[in-house]
């Protein structure tokens, strides 16, 4: 794919929702935290979430930056340093996010190959813009990926079904990627091909993604949602609202236990009960196969301020003072109650009841580069 | 037990949390939207909730009332009438809460028996207020056997663990009830014996009464207390943190089947696949025998706001305009899920997996008049 700025200006003008708007020299991000109050004037510095979006935030903030700059002073190997300084000390910044660190691998490796076939540092600034430019105009066409496989994979499943309604938890779409999104790029797709009945997202405490992001999205797309809170999606379920829960990752092990927000894991334990299939729709890049399985996940704290104020924390009190309180950012969901993972290279299902994700992405990464 | 106006002051002095303060002649509602923010300040008429709670203070501003006549002109006959009319009209108000009806009845038949032996229409109330009195000492008195009863039993089923830590749901202490409370009063008593490792408290969304009012009344108790994300219950569980689930009830079928607060259902699925006990406490009064399941629970279907706007709808905005809402006020527990009723009569098991519930009310109806 041949990168100019007109390909990311059309992806802009294409989707008004998304978390980051860029045009050559220029990036603007959306603040969510003050959706769904603010839309417009929400556009603020670095103020971004969703673990795809972060890193290719990380990598615009840094292509605007030599874009903007009038004279460098240096040789095209210093211009490759300074960039792979910069990009370290952005990956500093979220050591934890595994799709930062990957993507300012490659970036590094592409400016340090320019760099040693030129003298001239502007080429080597030239070549990392466009590298950026592929990386987000990639990670929409990851996106679009995983709903198109995702949708095509639940319609070859439930062939009887004319129509299906999804549960959703937390957002994981236009606002948490560069555009379209994960799971709720599955939801976009059922929907684009005239097969959703309804989508169903959780308010998703204590942060609320699900009832100020997610429900965001819904409206803004005209797709047919209710909002429930997260304790009614048992309710839901056994009334037999619900086709499929799809939910988004943080990381996915190599046994295909999968981190992801809060409440995750009790949706998936409470879709087993109803015999409804969960699928985890998520990039390659989440899949994490050092990491043996769940287990060895550990369990991040947030603060106590996001369930005793609104707003996450920044707003009036709402619960008792002086009580204690347990916030944990995500849990982990164990892959014997995980259906199916959908990836922009296809859907992962299990063969004698366990995932073989290792053989999955060795298999894809063949493909990709045949 | 002889009715006088001090024993309902001792309980007044007793417990400052009470939902209800009654001196003869005064009554005065604690109202619950405006905790915690306000304690002192929060006393208002008749904003008050929880279905012993209603009960309750329907009776007494009845009560109040009546005490108040400076002179009534009629006969006995006429003072019974005025009661069961000014009853009934209370009634019609709150028309599912199955205790306020009951009360009703009982109040009906004192008052309709004193004026069919007296002429004099002071008797006839003062007989009301004196029935309306014992009631209130018979709740405290009820949510205290229950409390009893609870803890009695889990340190008999557990005889290796020391200590107990309690996940509960909603709110039913001294907030809901006359006071003390159901769910809430065997934590307090597991408390009192020194046996209560920490109480685990749900957000119970949308309406927070675990955050504002649970939450509140064990910070008050000084009780170890902890406040977790409605969804992070089972990642609560996955831990080993909680050895016991308790809840209240709205209503009991026959068969066991329990409507309460939205969510219960969900974290009753969640202890059932960790091996954690799910009790409920209620009174008697919450069981319908004229139920002979939880299908025949009607779900109640509440407002929008309170997921659209803080403050369980009084606040501002804190989802996207535009999105629907389901908001189904309570879900119904299968009787399979629940491992024992505790009630002021004793705790109600199994027997080859089912619940004989008609046997236990009848048997302890008899104890009760024996």
């Amino acid at each position: 794919m041949a990168p100019d700025s007109k390909s990311s200006n059309d992806l802009l003008i294409h989707n008004s929702l998304r978390s980051i708007s860029y045009k050559r020299g220029s990036l603007q991000l959306l603040d969510q935290r003050k959706l769904p109050l603010e839309t417009v004037n929400a556009i603020r510095d670095m103020v971004v979430r969703g673990v795809p979006a972060i890193a290719i935030a990380a990598a615009f903030s840094l292509a605007v930056e030599v874009a903007n700059f009038k004279d460098f002073n240096g040789t095209s190997e210093e211009a490759a340093s300074f960039i792979e300084l910069k990009l370290e000390y952005l990956v500093s910044s979220r050591p934890t996010a595994v799709n930062l660190s990957d993507a300012a691998k490659k970036l590094i490796e592409i400016t340090s190959n320019v760099a040693s076939t030129s003298t001239m540092p502007e080429s080597v600034f030239q070549a990392y813009i466009e590298a950026a430019e592929i990386m987000l105009d990639d990670d929409v066409a990851s996106n679009k990926a995983i709903g198109s496989y995702g949708s095509r994979f639940l319609r070859d499943q439930q062939k009887i079904v004319p129509r299906f309604s999804v549960l959703t938890h937390c957002n994981t779409g236009s606002l948490a990627t560069a555009g379209y999104g994960t799971a709720l790029g599955v939801i976009r797709a059922l929907h684009a091909e005239g097969v959703l009945e309804r989508a169903y997202c959780t308010e998703t405490r204590p942060f609320n993604q699900g009832s100020r992001l997610t429900a965001f999205e819904l409206v803004h797309d005209k797709i047919p949602a209710t909002l429930i809170a997260d304790s009614a999606a048992a309710a839901l379920m056994k009334e037999s609202r619900v086709s499929a829960v799809i939910v988004g990752a943080d990381r996915v092990a190599a046994n295909g236990d999968t981190a992801n927000k809060i409440g995750t894991y009790s949706l998936a334990l409470c879709a087993m009960h109803h015999h409804i299939p969960f699928y985890v729709a998520a990039p390659l890049t989440s899949i994490d196969l050092y990491l043996s399985s769940g287990e060895e996940i550990v369990i991040e704290e947030r603060s106590a301020k996001e369930l005793l104020h609104s707003q996450g924390g920044l707003g009036e009190q709402v619960a008792a003072s002086g009580i204690l309180v347990w916030n944990p950012a995500f849990d982990v969901t164990p892959a014997y109650l995980i259906t199916g993972i959908i990836t922009e290279k296809g859907v992962i299902t299990k063969n004698n009841d366990a995932f073989n994700i290792k053989d999955f992405v060795e298999k894809a990464a063949g493909k990709s580069t045949a």
